[in-house]
């Protein structure tokens, strides 16, 4: 199978669908196992052939060969590349009256970061941001994971982070920081109209200077001995608790 | 490396630290990377010499062959397999005054099984239930994930689910799924001494006959445009919500 270098292949039903709702024009070819059959398989098929996609039904081979490690649920599409925003996107956004953000600090594991964006795409956040270096970006691995949330959230990559924290809070987005040194409940979470919720890496939480420029720590209390929690988890607590408030 | 039929390789700091902790007697080899070394590193080194357990300094390649896939932090066990516990453990848990159950229906994902054994340690859970059949169970992944939480938590395994849920209100457990037709909204949860939660599989959420025998169907209702969240990332947020209600 050839693809070029701007496209990718991608599997699973929330996300293929996703994509063919959304940005129909990204999507070249879809690819369903010959033995898979539903009323789903049947809508996602016919939202292609409406849109003119070239429709394709391939043996387990196929499958295997591509997506051996993944959960491809029998369909698949060969498309763009889903595209990385600049932070000329996060000036346009700014302008709103109110806003929610995701930050994730040099995050690593796919598997986190496309739960994260799931999470943003439920509570319908304005943007994800990560850095540019050091962090997992926008992968075929995310967007499966993500069961479509990538197609739906904006994925704003900065060069600084704490630069780009300094330029929320210049325009009055509340910045919260999730910490296990936090001095708040999460209970107590406190959010305005504009508000960034930044959650730390896999292994070693926020990094110190990210955490000093928060405008608040907050904590996830938790009776059990565990230190923490996985970071997709805490951002789902926390960005639901902040809805809650608002 | 050779290994037993009842022992299994494991890696990652958080679980490393877990096992020497909690069972030493089920550690065999501790396995560090050679050009790891910090205060933790040396402090899990020191437990396993006092443990008198074998202590070994292995070079990249080792790491490589074993943990390929996984995000290993330069540290690996050889330990007995954790045991999965039989129904006859639920029959002593029930004779508590308060309990907490998580319940797995059918989950196939390690790392969903693995962050929702996060989430019940952290919230101290007396138990995570699952099905003998159609069901991951408890892998080494599954282990890692859980950042050391299987080896905190019993995981039980029981022939047909229905049966131990119809049990579990026998006893006085109120049982509450977790599902998208639910029509009572996941923040009125209402939690009694004793609760069991359910959670569904990725691809399907409950099955039609676990969700008919729960007491209660609550839903987590969700702004944005995604169907669902990750069965992790709904079990935090629901398990997080019940403790807050005791």
């Amino acid at each position: 199978m050839r693809k070029d270098k701007n496209e990718e292949f991608v599997c699973g039903v929330n996300l293929v669908e996703a994509i063919l709702r959304l940005r129909p024009n990204s999507a070249k070819t879809l690819f369903i196992l010959e033995t898979k059959s539903n009323s789903r398989i049947e809508k996602i098929s016919s939202l292609a052939n409406k849109n003119k996609i070239e429709v394709l039904t391939k043996g387990k081979e196929f499958f295997h060969t591509y997506f051996e490690q993944e959960n491809h649920q029998g369909l698949a599409l060969l498309c763009w590349n889903r595209l990385e925003e600049s932070e000329d996107l996060l000036d346009e956004l700014l302008k709103k009256e109110s806003l929610l953000i995701l930050i994730l600090d040099h995050l690593t594991d796919p598997h986190n970061v496309g739960a994260c964006l799931r999470n943003a795409a439920a509570v319908n956040a304005d943007a994800v941001i990560v850095p540019k270096n050091r962090s997992c970006h926008l992968t075929p691995t995310v967007r499966k994971v993500s069961s479509g949330g990538s197609e739906l959230v904006p994925f704003i990559v900065v060069t600084n982070l704490v630069r780009t924290i300094k330029k929320l809070q210049m325009n009055d987005v509340n910045v919260i920081g999730s910490d296990k040194e936090g001095d708040i409940n999460y209970q107590n979470i406190k959010a305005d109209k504009k508000n960034a919720l930044v959650i730390g890496s896999e292994d070693k939480g926020l990094k110190k200077l990210t955490a000093k420029n928060c405008d608040f720590l907050v904590k996830i209390e938790m009776p059990g001995t565990m230190e923490s929690l996985n970071a997709s988890v805490a951002s789902g607590i926390l960005l639901f608790e902040m809805i809650r408030k608002n």
